[in-house]
């Protein structure tokens, strides 16, 4: 018997602006940020679960306040019932009717509730002595079911479709883990294509990762038609015609003006097109899959919970979901992403990159493919080769695959002294630039 | 010429679960709290500018942080230059790339956005002597159209049917404002609904809400279907057959229980059912829609910003349009919203209650009636009897009509001592209930 001792948090900030790296047509000038926690116990092992929500700069504080604001339910509390009933524990966060209102279920006060949700995931993995894929692979379909909240999905998928799903994953999982040890998981790179890099850095960048055996590259578009169509080029003639490079728009466009510039892009022969519009837009991303087919529509870093991403899937505005690690309420939420995915048969490509999110967002996809979807068909991880230096164990991509981690814990937890180094001290004003 | 020399934020909670007003379905034991706001200038006038976000206790905290993380954008600032252009204002705040992250436009960091943009109305009101309703009333038809984000709203409204909307109404301002401080703005009471009430009391309630005059009542439901038809029952003998009755399911159900619990409520003929499910289920409000015509379905309280009240006009899922005075991102979207009401043709009944919603959110009725709208046929705004006596401007409500405010400012600004007794100092494990 063990009870929570501490929840500590910090505000850690990287300057990422100035290198221009992570630049792109909304967001051109972000600091990678994690609002970070900590949860200890005064149990012998002196395991301690690890969280965080990736954030771009200001406001990371307020995602701290987040955290703080869900300490008085966690300290003192006996870490055996948390962790050996992560539903009850996701509903004690989840349904906290007072900080329900600030969203509900959405913005900084949810992604706070994720953060604390995956800490304790990473915690449980620890304490079992596996990766958090593993873990969640080794449990019971009922208990995998049982830590979905299906409230507001019953229209699209009900628990009993869903342990369908997982019973029929079942009797593959011990072929698949032993697969996913020896080969790993199919990764892209995001590396060439930000915004912010020369021509001659993005021709390079595209040739380094065909060499370095990506099956897929994306390039940041929506700043500038005519600079897109000279980019693409560029990147076209650098990987040959029958490689795939998605664009991704961060949210730049309006339906009508999202079709027109897809459309102008078509001869590149884009994979996807990420994030059109805004990522509340479900009817106007059903508008623009109609208007661009058949390029695809990829979206999910900024869909703000599971809600929305049914919706998208009942819509026909996604063709491929991109869940986040951190944007929604932790691995519970991500799991009912994952079944909807399956349900709709839409593959998963995880978003990552930022701080910390291709360590997290790994063990999701291992898992949907041992446990749920049972293939890795069109199936990739983003990767983005930033900040892994600060995590205690840090993705390792070869030969463009993801291997599969095998330390105990869910990835989540950073170098104590990279903590300690870009725990940020500055204050509001200092931070707005003229 | 004037700067901002100060942003004070305060975190002020009314201990409201005490006597189970505000009680339902969903917030059991609300204490009714703000994020408080207050901009001061250097200029001679002494005015300073009030706006807050209303939450229902705990992480009201994290809104007053999501507050202080917008201090940088505003010490030292021109005023005029903030006040004369408040599009540019609404910019600046809602359009930082790295603020925009914790959303986008959505949850704490949006609405910490709309209490700023509040305050900065109501010291331009004050500013310009007149209460908000009428200083807006008095804008041009252009500037109107300019404090309009139109970013995700294009297929839906134009800048120019916008221009045209406000152009039509401008030739009736005058009589209509002569209108309004004749007679005022409908109200309907929620004042005997709440779930917490006996039935005694419920009865009692309704009998005194058509004594003084109001045009409709408002029940909460969804926690027990035979409490619901019982309650129903007594209310609807109380008020008789043909007055209107709404009730209020503060987003209990999913898509197929909203419809079955609807339809054996239909019977005590409700005027509209309010939040059937959540607030982000737009295709599930307008499925609900379909499946219990002719019932009406009302939301928006919870409506995170323009771009989903634009889907739930566009799939048919909002017979009613609940706007919220501190949901949004302020003054400014709400204006969006109430363009969106007008071109789809649905009538605005704006959520409130809580602290100061009422005070706040006439001022945007009004406005719509005299420069927009133009009726207030099937329009009313929500009145609930409960903290006006803790604010500088109190609401009038007299035979079930708002009277016309007539003081300058926005009606944002509580009294100094009630500010002062009601800041919260407690801690977040003690608040945390066990």
């Amino acid at each position: 018997m063990s009870s929570i001792v501490s929840v500590d948090t910090r505000d850690i900030r990287f300057p990422t602006s100035l290198e221009l790296d992570g630049s792109d047509a909304m967001n051109p000038d972000p600091d990678y940020s994690a609002a970070y926690v900590i949860i200890r116990t005064d149990a012998a092992d002196g395991h301690a679960g690890h969280g965080f929500v990736f954030t771009i700069g200001r406001g990371n504080d307020v995602q701290v306040a987040a955290l703080d604001a869900l300490r008085g339910h966690l300290l003192g509390r006996n870490v055996e019932e948390l962790l050996g009933d992560m539903a009850a524990t996701w509903r004690l966060l989840g349904h906290d009717s007072q900080l329900r209102w600030l969203g509900p279920e959405k913005g900084v006060m949810h992604m706070a509730i994720g953060a604390v949700v995956n800490a304790l995931w990473d915690l449980r993995a620890k304490r079992a002595g596996l990766p958090l894929w593993q873990l969640l692979s080794s449990l019971p379909p009922e208990e995998l079911v049982s830590l979905v909240d299906f409230r507001y999905l019953s229209d699209a998928i009900t628990p009993a479709e869903a342990l369908a799903l997982f019973r029929a994953a079942e009797p593959h999982r011990a072929e698949r883990v032993a697969q996913l040890l020896a080969t790993g998981y199919p990764a892209y790179t995001t590396t060439p294509g930000w915004l912010g890099y020369s021509d001659e850095k993005l021709e390079r960048l595209c040739r380094e990762a065909v060499a370095d055996g990506f099956p897929q590259i994306k390039l940041k578009v929506g700043a500038d038609l005519a600079d897109d169509r000279r980019r693409l080029g560029i990147a076209r003639a650098a990987v040959g015609p029958d490689f795939p490079i998605a664009i991704d728009a961060n949210q730049r466009w309006d339906i009508g003006a999202a079709i027109g510039w897809v459309n102008a892009l078509a001869e590149f022969d884009p994979a996807w097109i990420e994030e059109p519009t805004s990522p509340d837009d479900i009817l106007g991303h059903a508008a623009i899959a109609r208007g661009i087919a058949p390029v695809r529509v990829a979206t999910g870093e900024h869909v703000q919970n599971r809600i929305v991403f049914k919706q998208l899937l009942q819509a026909g505005g996604m063709d491929v979901m991109q869940i986040d690690a951190t944007r929604v309420g932790g691995v519970n939420e991500n799991i009912a992403n994952l079944l909807l995915a399956a349900k709709f048969g839409v593959p998963v490509c995880p978003h990552a990159g930022g701080v910390g999110l291709c360590e997290a967002v790994q063990h999701l996809s291992m898992f949907d493919f041992v446990a749920l979807s049972g293939t890795m068909d069109g199936r990739m991880i983003e990767y983005v080769d930033h900040l892994h230096e600060h995590f205690v164990t840090p993705v390792v991509v070869e030969r463009g695959r993801y291997l599969a981690p095998t330390t105990p814990g869910a990835g989540t937890e950073m170098l104590a002294r990279s903590i300690d180094d870009h725990t940020w001290r500055g204050s509001h004003a200092e931070q707005v630039r003229a």
